[in-house]
C-alpha cells in the first residue's frame, strides 16, 4: 500500500519504540529505514480496569509510545514518527503475556492446545510534529494443533517460548504447531504489515505527516 | 509435531528436490538438515487433462519427486527422503503460475486485486528405501487488498514478481498487500509447515521412515 511512497517515506526520522527483533524484521521488510528506541514503559496496567483485551492492548501500546516520545522530546531529539506495538494472547476472555518460567510456559501450552485463540496486536503511531495519533487493533485467530505432552516439553526446551506472547512463536520451531489462522499472519508474529501501511498512507494523505 | 524426533531426523539424508530459496528457509526453520537436489522435471503438464487444479498441482510435485528419486538411483546416491513441492494460485477457477513479463505481472495482479483467491501446494515426500510415497494438498485462501495502480507499477519494478505463482509474495514488499490469509500462511510462502510435520511424523509412526 505504501510502497509507491518509499523513497520519501526512507528519508522520514522513524523510530520503532520495541526491542522485538521480529517487529523489526517486518517493518525492515516493508522497505522503512528506522532507529530502534525501545520504550521503558512498565507494561504494568491493571488488567481488570478495561473492559476487555482490546483495551488494555490498546492502552499498553500507546504508553509505550507516548513514553518514547516523551523521552526524546526531553532529548531535544527530533523524529518525525514513532511507532509502538504491544501483542496478547487471548484465551477464553484470559489475557495471556511472556511466561515467566519453564512450569508457566507448559500451563500456557496446555491451555493453548488442540484448540482456537486470538492473538491481539495494538499498533500506535504518533507524529510529534503535528500532534497526529493514531492506535488500533488487530485481531487473528489461531487453531493450535493437538501436541503430544512431550513435543511441549521439546519446544520448550528450546528456550523459544520465554520472550512470546503466549508462550509460543509462529515464525520459529512452533510454526507446525499452527494448523492455520484466520486474518494478518504478521499480527501473530506481532506486528501486522497491512493495517499498519493503511495506517501510513492514511496519515500522509490526511496531511498529517509530512513526506 | 516432529520436535521431539529432531534429534533423529537430523541424522537422515533428506533430499529438497525443490530450488526455491522460501521453501529451504521453512524447512531450516524446521531444524531438519537436507541438501538441495532441484527438480528437473518440465512443469509442462496438460492442465486440462485434470479434473481441478489441486491434481494437477499433487501430479507436478509427484513428478518432481520422482524425477529427482530416479535420478539419485541412477547416480547410485542413497538418500532417506525426497521431499518435494510444488504451488499454484487458483483464482476463479484459472490457475495463476508465474507470470512471463511485467505486462503478465500486471494482469495477474489486476486479476487478484480487491478479491479472494486460493494457493495451492502439493507436497510428496518419497522413501526410496521402503517404497512409501505421500502426497497431499493443502488448499489456503489469501484475501487480496484493493491496491491503485500506482502501487501494482511499484511491486512490479522491484522485480520481485517474476519468480512468484500468481506473480506476487506474502512474505516480502507484498506482505502489506493481503488483508488476511485463512489457512496456513506457510503454504502460502510455498511450503505447508504443519501438514508437512504431521506428515513426516505419520511416515515415522508406520515405520515406513526408520529413524
Amino acid at each position: 500500500m505504501h510502497l509507491h511512497l518509499l523513497d520519501r517515506l526512507r528519508r522520514l526520522r522513524i523510530v520503532l519504540a520495541s526491542a522485538s527483533p521480529r517487529r523489526r524484521e517486518i517493518l525492515l521488510g516493508l522497505g522503512l529505514v528506522f532507529d530502534v528506541v525501545p520504550s521503558r514503559f512498565a507494561e504494568d496496567l491493571d488488567k481488570a480496569a478495561f473492559d476487555g483485551p482490546a483495551g488494555y492492548v490498546a492502552e499498553t501500546s500507546r504508553r509505550k509510545a507516548h513514553e518514547v516520545a516523551d523521552r526524546l522530546r526531553a532529548e531535544r531529539r527530533e523524529v518525525d514518527l514513532i511507532v509502538s506495538a504491544d501483542t496478547i494472547v487471548v484465551k477464553d476472555g484470559a489475557i495471556l503475556e511472556k511466561p515467566a518460567d519453564a512450569a508457566h510456559a507448559k500451563r500456557m501450552l496446555q491451555l493453548l492446545n488442540n484448540a482456537a485463540h486470538t492473538v491481539l496486536t495494538a499498533v500506535t503511531l504518533v507524529v510529534p510534529r503535528t500532534g497526529a495519533t493514531r492506535c488500533f487493533v488487530e485481531e487473528t485467530h489461531v487453531d493450535f494443533a493437538d501436541l503430544p505432552e512431550v513435543e511441549m516439553d521439546a519446544y520448550i526446551g528450546t528456550g523459544e517460548p520465554f520472550d512470546k506472547a503466549g508462550g509460543y512463536g509462529i515464525q520459529g520451531a512452533a510454526a507446525p504447531f499452527v494448523r492455520g489462522v484466520r486474518g494478518c499472519y504478521f499480527n501473530v508474529v506481532g506486528f501486522p504489515s497491512h493495517q499498519f501501511s493503511r495506517e501510513l498512507v492514511a496519515l500522509v494523505a490526511a496531511g498529517q505527516l509530512l513526506l
